[in-house]
């Protein structure tokens, strides 16, 4: 084995000096993941200027024996993109892969690299005319590269899918430092295995995505947005049915809040007011996107709300009078995971289930997680229309968050047994990273297990690719 | 190795003497593609029941080395269905594995088993009022697990996706004759590898898919139609994107189809007249999925066609009258294939280019063609909003058909060098098999082989699914 100096000037050698990061001050913020349980090590934050040079860094990992933890915006949540196993590696960023290449706008497709920020590929679409319509939290820093590495999800997905969705081509640096072009705008392409499905939600362990040519749609006239008052999860369900039959693909949002998220936003941000008069138990966002007009939408969604009150689905409902209001609807729906912070340490869940068994979720666990830790407050809500909820715990009142944290695996089992119950999943958009890599061993077959493996070893025999995420520990 | 008589009888004692077919009279219709390309043999048609049964066959074929072709309806239009490999083979139908094992009404899925004919499944979920709305010409005879192995297109794939985008979960044997139950029903799941994308497509190399859980849709309230006649490819791809930035998802079906084609049509089907009063030189179909009504469908396709009559985009519309009228207009694109075959012998195209690059690869492959062979028909048509055409030669005008096929691998070479000149596919829909499994060696890159042929060897180490298709002849 070669020593490091000889690694790391070799890698200044193709990147240069000053896109080699080598010194703490420099490599602090890499090294530790955007919620602050994981901080590691490395040689060097390398942050190439395009595929090429990243090619180029990853043969000259391969000839050192040094593991690479590619990067995008440090955003993610279950610690994928943080060193954290013993040896050596490098952060690989691909910030500095953040040029849009193309726009096709007759084909409604843009091409770009993996270090674009998601609200520039955003912006950029808008520009043209066109919608991107991956949307989370997240978008003012993450990028486009760690979207697909992570298969994200966000707000749209009922309608246009996740991320793997909304990805045509993909341009990928092999383990081996070979580069894949499969930079392809087509709708239809039947001639081979998808590559491009096994890379994407692979969390940079298969190989390095450094672009992806990805689908615009035409940019809806008006977007509406209502909320309805239920009783519970399961009326819910029933007004996301007849909302789906009346709007078919005009819905493009259907977000569940409990009574408590309200309360925790109004108590946290007073300005954003509690939307009824009187409690309600779950309150739903539904947004529709509209082609035609804003009235056209405005009209849908009364029709649709005024059809769930007659049934008695709705209790109560409130129609966005204009674009500002359902901008403002949406705001409460974002300010919940802000208003859970201020509250303190919390334990969050990111679990999906069939959107027919969300109900009976909630209906079995609510009581389980009440039997073991008395007065723990659930703060419930999630993409409802994808199955998806962030089903947080938070420490009952006046408790001490941290020594309410002490309870976290505990409470993790409670809830992934009873997803699995439910035939659902314990990580619907965060992926496993390091975080949720060895419960899956708890909550998937030795046969899926051994599948991964073996696709682990075929496209990286010599795990140079972030070692230590997404698959479990041998045993 | 042990005897071809042993391997047999452990088959028969696996799956019932009368589902092990053996005689030349039983299994003729499974050893012979649907064109009537490739004519295969093997030692016998093996017909299990179930998951159990089909993962016991391939156990035994494993310790018997025994080479497995897994097939459905067979229907596949490239030989992937079709034992031609030297060696000892048989024949997999899934044929009896034909049960709708669930519909989830509130969750939008259906799972039904492999050997389900597609037109059951489209019933299946139109009586539970819902749509599955995979279709295409096949669809009375081809089976689910073909459609997903094939990765199938056909004439929704504009706004619901291919038969990938329509599935979220998998049952499948493996290569070792193990079941991965990856069966879920899960908008969201991002706990690992995509399995399910990489047995999809896959051609039965990978693995036998058995069962699969599939998107539902709600059934929109009408489905209209009208015919624009346009004077060029250019102008129909205008036309798209006119259509669809006033529709948006509304538009289901944008299909393309030339003069000739209909002039074919009316040729061999005199009741199915020439739409238009005079010759146009293109005309496409244009179809709206409304969740509203008829009236709403047929206004916006008004409205649609109106803008593109002002701006000169379309030189005449007809917008069907009714539901009857839409299945009229419908009937006469789906006469095209039909037309053609009584014309003659021809040579068949299903090829796929970026919609902005449509109506350059005509512009430029219509003058080669006759460069090169002059007086060759053009049939020209397919699904233009997905960028896939059907983009067929038949024989000069009286010339002899079967003289004419003659030059077929000429004709192949210059249309498919004229998909890679525009970044396209040489199989938009139907897949490799046999008949293009060597022609991707001209227009993929060594690394993307390099990839399959690595996937292929650590899913199928011993080479027992379905050898000799869709990888291309080791060098």
């Amino acid at each position: 084995m070669m020593s490091d100096a000889e690694f790391l000037s070799e890698c200044a050698a193709i990147v240069g000096d000053s896109h080699l990061l080598c010194q703490d001050i420099d490599t602090a913020p890499y090294l530790t993941d955007w919620r602050r349980r994981y901080t590691g090590r490395a040689l060097a934050v390398v942050l190439p200027t395009d595929t090429a040079q990243t090619a180029a860094v990853v043969r000259a990992c391969n000839r050192h024996g040094v593991a690479i933890v590619p990067q995008g915006g440090n955003t993610g949540l279950v610690g994928g993109a943080t060193p954290c196993e013993p040896g050596r590696q490098i952060v690989l960023s691909l910030r500095r892969l953040n040029r849009i290449r193309d726009i096709d706008l007759d084909n409604h497709t843009l091409t770009a690299e993996a270090g674009c920020i998601l609200q520039h590929v955003q912006n950029a679409a808008h520009d043209a005319g066109r919608l991107f319509p991956l949307s989370l939290a997240a978008e003012g820093s993450c990028t486009l590269g760690g979207n697909l590495a992570t298969n994200a999800g966000g707000t749209a997905v009922l309608r246009y899918g996740n991320a793997r969705e909304l990805c045509l081509g993909l341009e990928v640096v092999t383990a081996q430092g070979e580069v894949w072009d499969g930079l392809r705008g087509l709708r239809k392409d039947n001639t081979g295995y998808d590559l491009r499905d096994l890379f994407i939600g692979s969390e940079g362990t298969l190989g390095i995505i450094t672009a992806a040519t990805v689908k615009l749609f035409p940019q809806p006239r008006a977007r509406m947005t209502a909320l309805a008052a239920v009783s519970s999860p399961r009326a819910a369900v029933t007004l996301l049915g007849m909302a789906q039959e009346q709007a078919g693909p005009l819905l493009t949002g259907f977000e569940l809040m409990s009574d408590f998220c309200l309360r925790l936003v109004q108590s946290h941000f007073p300005a954003l007011r509690y939307p009824f008069a009187t409690p309600q138990p779950y309150m739903v966002l539904l947004e529709l996107s509209d082609n035609e007009s804003e009235a056209h939408a405005r009209g849908l969604l009364e029709s649709i709300l005024e059809a769930s009150l007659e049934r008695g689905v709705v209790d109560d409902a409130l129609v966005a009078e204009n674009m500002r209001q359902s901008h403002a609807f949406w705001h409460l729906r974002e300010s919940i995971p802000l208003a859970q912070a201020q509250e303190g340490l919390n334990i969050k869940h990111d679990i999906a289930v069939p959107v027919s068994r969300i109900a009976a979720f909630i209906e079995a666990t609510d009581p389980l997680i009440q039997r073991d830790f008395p007065g723990a407050r659930m703060v419930t809500f999630g993409h409802l229309g994808d199955g998806n909820l962030h089903y947080n715990v938070q420490a009952p009142e006046g408790g001490d968050p941290k020594h309410f944290l002490q309870h976290e695996a505990a409470i993790n089992r409670l809830v992934f047994d009873s997803v699995l119950a439910q035939q659902g999943s314990i990580s619907a958009e965060h992926g496993l990273g390091r975080l949720k890599r060895n419960a899956i061993e708890r909550y998937k077959s030795q046969v899926e297990i051994g599948l991964m493996r073996a696709l682990k070893a075929s496209l990286d025999p010599n795990g140079v690719l972030n070692p230590g995420k997404v698959l479990p520990d041998a045993r």
